[in-house]
């Protein structure tokens, strides 16, 4: 796929099985995520991934800097109604390495996200993100142009 | 499908390709739909109609009183990696009649849509609404229960 970023050796590819347990690891590494993620056990986080991966309306995929996964993703296709019957693209999971912030490597992940939704004929691309990540909102919308325009609401089952 | 709100004649039945045009006279009859919905031309709802419902994924439903339908949501089963591998359920393009509101029906219509959603197996439920809906957040937040965590952003393409 597209080379993203100012770095010559950073793929997206699509995720694979052998990826989880890194993508998992991502999301342990994430003042919010390590509330509510466990690393030591994969089951679940497993069958999600075959859940996502055996739908076409999603695209899991890794940032992948030379063999080392440094970033995901989870981009997905959602036909609507609304909007005059428009495709919506939505992105969840997004996560780059603490290590790694500052190189433009998230960027480089959601401009390659951002073109994947138009060739797919999305007409808008829509995410939400936890109100605490501040420095989060401030990049999506200086840096990519998206706009805070919805409150977004949460009920845990 | 189970009986919403307090009128015994309410159903919650899966929109057919013929319901479409009163689902989006029901976009149309909204203010921020007004602008952006176009009740003459049906086409691309259509296409949008046939996407959703080839795709088990989503359930598009009509809130039916005695033949007329007087509301609509879309309610799409997400896998997702994170939250341990959780299975989410997101409900977008909400409407209930505006000559219908204050009548207990958009509360039927989303008692049905988490009780479908926990059937399915999600252990969340997520929306976002404009940030001008004020009585729609309250709504969502006073009398179902939903947490206004998170800042929903959209990017046209």
């Amino acid at each position: 796929m597209s080379q993203p970023g100012n770095k010559s050796m950073v793929r997206v590819p699509r995720a694979t099985r052998g990826d989880v347990p890194a993508i998992v690891a991502l999301l342990v590494d994430d003042p919010l995520g390590a509330t509510r993620e466990s690393a030591g056990e994969h089951t679940a986080y497993l069958a999600a991934f075959d859940a996502i991966d055996a739908d076409p309306a999603h695209e899991l995929v890794v940032l992948d800097d030379d063999g080392e996964v440094v970033g995901t993703l989870q981009l997905t296709l959602l036909p609507s109604l609304s909007r005059g019957g428009a495709l919506r693209a939505q992105i969840e999971a997004v996560r780059v390495a603490s290590s790694r912030r500052g190189q433009g490597l998230g960027e480089g992940l959601f401009r390659w996200a951002i073109d994947e939704a138009r060739s797919r004929g999305a007409v808008l691309v829509q995410l939400t993100t936890d109100a605490t990540r501040v420095d989060a909102q401030r990049f999506y919308e200086q840096r990519l142009g998206f706009t805070p325009s919805h409150v977004g609401m949460k009920l845990s089952l």
